[in-house]
């Protein structure tokens, strides 16, 4: 059987590999076709070493040779796009219409135009200028960016085509993508049409590379390496905890997505305004996409009444209704299973759902379970156990003390919501709880379910530990997440000539902000 | 002997305390009046506690209310000078002028009234609007803010008064402040000060909180609490790295400067042009201070010549007519010792110096030593070993070459300064070597000594690790440091009511620069 290669060095070439492995269709179970390398330290050494050479000549070239680069490969993605969504929908199981060639695609082009602009215009940088200190600060590239793929988006958050990397390039980095080995041909395909139009765009041939898989102890030394210049990482907590223990040790920043189970809070008045619709909002943002999103509202907070049974008994009915979807790959099925179990352990009762259905494909019944604000407070780290898929725990409180008990127990989300009524019967309960949902979460909501993530400069996709690593960051919205990819660069005294475009006296584009002498302008320095 | 009191809860009370130190005049090596508590886990508990209830509080006031805290701070620090200054050059042999009363407190007045300034324009959380979207966000308090000292800016960089503490009571949190042995009356008198402005402006008691000094394992367990928000170190680099590794492990942003032998490369052509001039300008640069800055010139890159032995003879000449300064104390003669003895284990030539003076006075003899560029390459780690005080390593490489792989080899640093002549001789190997330096420090200086620090929105007082532990901050330089303590904070679909006055449709002072919809603007949302 063919074993893929990988990309290193501006070549696709045989990895220097510990093993092999093989990617289902989690539809059926199958087996698709060739096999994919488990690339050894050998293979990210070199990439390392190629990486670090790309940066410096990455770092010389202007904004818009950069600019270029991630609109044609755009362009070539969208060429692409039938081939690409057959391929990933046969590996992931995710549909190809409207998920794939309407939402998951379109996004990903979208964020690497926005990202192109961004490059163009260079505000993102934060040009800084001081005339009388003859000081002059800028965003500049951080060096070679590994970036972690998560399973479950294939294109937006693709090591090798996703967020990241399109911010991480932004910012004048070359990226190592560690592709996910449930969609490997997937990423194998967007690493191909990237590294085309690298080529074509005349960027150092290392400014894309790629390795399929690696053993954790790869990947600690990988993200430790001194030619490291930062990470992205989008995965499970226990990996990803791992990997950002490794990178802290020594001074490499690790952006993480880790972990988070949404609160959502339907206060009284909510329920009893609009009861039905609510549920039926809620049950569509659960399943949608086999709650397979880091934003799926996992953890909700119900005031024990009449209204929130008769909300209950709609979810059941929705639930019940929505046949269980195809899940990403057995690893999925698996870790939803382990983490039902440990809610259930913890004293969650099942209300529906709690066993993955009979093979041959990766499915898991749609499953809600319930407790009380005292169990969950008798409990609250257990409680807390993220399951991953169509899983949602809801915590019936018996008054506002309670809630209030409850959301001070959570851990950092990236998300959390509150649910109020429009006639103003919730606004007490709204000003008591919004603080303490306000610090634990990156991104507060107000009568909207969390799924919806927008490309928008004012998103956070983010928020305290463990939902990621540094609640200053965000991995979605540009220009923030462009920022994360640059070390502050101060030029002290130094010759007009040997300044870096952005920091002339003139302004290089005449549209970019700087602050000067204390001043956001557009203008030159007079 | 009387115990001083911690402050705690907004109260100057007895600790609850492990022992007692007592602060030594490094001059006379006599004892001072009073004993100082070490403050057990109780103290610091009972501190996170109030910090916990002063930040709910704090994010409620107008930016009007904390900036007048920080005037006011600024006005009672400068009303009570005289005896500050008078305490502070007792406790740490500094010169009261220019020095403590010129310099460091008219220093740290500017730096809280700048503070102050930054809270009542706003632009520095970077409120940003998505109309299109309902996406509002914008950096919020990051919760209790704990501020360790360090050993060698008793005001400026102080958790009682410093940039760390401007910068986190700026963005709207509440401080803990571990104060530094070695001067701890000053910093008591600090936080006196302090406290008495947060009662006259009406913060939280808890705003400003003091403990004097903490175990070791009490700091591990206070830099990782849930109740922390982030962490300001300034300090030694073994002290740090474990607290570091503490606040990593539950993903605590903890800001750190640790170390830095910031570089200087004397190319030949400045050396030939104005040698002598240079020598003075580095020999100053090395001696100020008695070479207790972050940013002294520690490591000297000369390339081997008959200009350069002059150069080393006018720079020994000078180390040897300036006498040996009062140190801040035991510690740092202590460090001083070990750091020349291991530079010189590696295989440095002692020049001059070398060795701690006799008492009763903290001193140490005014220190040179070489190597060659090979030596030093041949063992690089080592001859990096921070020799904090006035101690430089001067490396003599042969060519450019050289000059190249030593600058490869070096760690990240705060500063790296790189002189050149006027006629253009030393362009090219500026071309060459600049890249090398850029990537691994964070203020790139040219034909200039790094000593100097200029509060400056354009300043960076960072670099890569193990300067501090994220290359994208800085320490000092106000908005940018001030950002370190923002957690990003998005509203999605908030009503408008229930939005924080930086992101309303109006602009709340009509100076504060807001991106609405992808456009700066001082303007109200239209």
């Amino acid at each position: 059987m063919s074993t893929f290669p990988v990309l290193i060095a501006g070549q696709w070439r045989p990895s220097q590999s510990s093993g092999t492995f093989r990617v289902e269709n989690p539809a059926t179970g199958e087996q698709l076709p060739g096999e994919y390398p488990v690339s050894s330290w050998a293979d990210c050494d070199a990439a390392l070493t190629a990486a670090t050479a790309a940066a410096a000549v990455l770092r010389t070239l202007p904004p818009e040779q950069i600019a270029k680069f991630l609109n044609r490969y755009a362009d070539r993605l969208e060429a692409r796009k039938t081939e690409l969504v057959e391929l990933t929908h046969t590996e992931t199981g995710l549909p190809k219409a409207p998920r794939l060639s309407d939402v998951e695609l379109p996004r990903t082009t979208n964020q690497l135009r926005q990202a192109a602009a961004a490059v163009l215009e260079g505000s993102w940088a934060m040009p800084t200028i001081d005339t009388k200190n003859g000081l002059r600060s800028v965003l500049g590239p951080i060096g070679p960016v590994i970036v972690f793929g998560p399973n479950n988006f294939p294109y937006a958050f693709s090591g090798a085509a996703g967020g990241d990397f399109a911010a991480a390039i932004a910012a004048g980095n070359p990226v190592i993508a560690k592709g996910h080995p449930l969609h490997a041909g997937t990423t194998r395909v967007l690493a191909e049409e990237a590294f085309a139009a690298v080529q074509e765009t005349g960027l150092p041939p290392a400014t894309v590379q790629l390795v399929h898989r690696i053993e954790p102890s790869t990947g600690l030394r990988l993200v430790s390496d001194p030619r490291t210049g930062a990470i992205g990482f989008t995965g499970s907590r226990s990996a990803g905890v791992k990997l950002k223990n490794a990178a802290d040790a020594v001074g490499k920043p690790f952006y993480a997505e880790l972990s988070s189970i949404n609160p959502v809070v339907f206060l009284p008045g909510a329920l009893a305004e609009r009861g039905t619709k609510l549920a039926e909002e809620f049950a569509g943002s659960a399943i949608l996409g086999g709650g397979q999103f880091c934003t799926n509202p996992g953890f909700i907070v119900l005031f024990a009444s009449e209204a929130a049974e008769q909300f209950i008994a709609i979810v059941k009915q929705k639930f019940e209704a929505s046949a269980p979807p195809v899940l990403l790959g057995k690893p999925v099925v698996r870790s939803l299973t382990e983490g039902v179990q440990a809610l259930r352990a913890a004293g969650a009762e099942l209300i529906i759902g709690g066993t993955p259905v009979a093979g041959p494909g990766c499915r898991h019944a749609n499953t809600l379970l319930r407790v009380t604000g005292a169990q969950f407070l008798s409990s609250p780290e257990k409680l807390q156990t993220e399951a991953f898929g169509t899983a949602s725990l809801l915590v019936i409180v018996r008054d506002l003390a309670e809630a209030a008990a409850v959301l001070s127990h959570l851990e950092g989300n990236l998300t959390g919501s509150l649910y109020t009524d429009t006639a103003g019967s919730d606004d007490a309960a709204y000003a008591q709880l919004e603080p303490l949902l306000r610090v634990r979460v990156g991104r507060l909501l107000n009568d909207k379910m969390p799924t919806g993530v927008a490309v928008s400069p004012a998103m956070n996709h983010g928020g305290p530990f463990p939902a990621t690593g540094h609640p200053g960051f965000t991995a979605v919205g540009i220009p923030a997440s462009v920022r994360r990819f640059g070390a502050l660069h101060c030029y002290d005294n130094v010759r007009a000539a040997r300044l870096p475009a952005s920091l002339g006296n003139k302004n290089p584009n005449g549209k970019m902000w700087r602050l000067i002498d204390g001043q956001c302008s557009q203008g030159d320095v007079s």
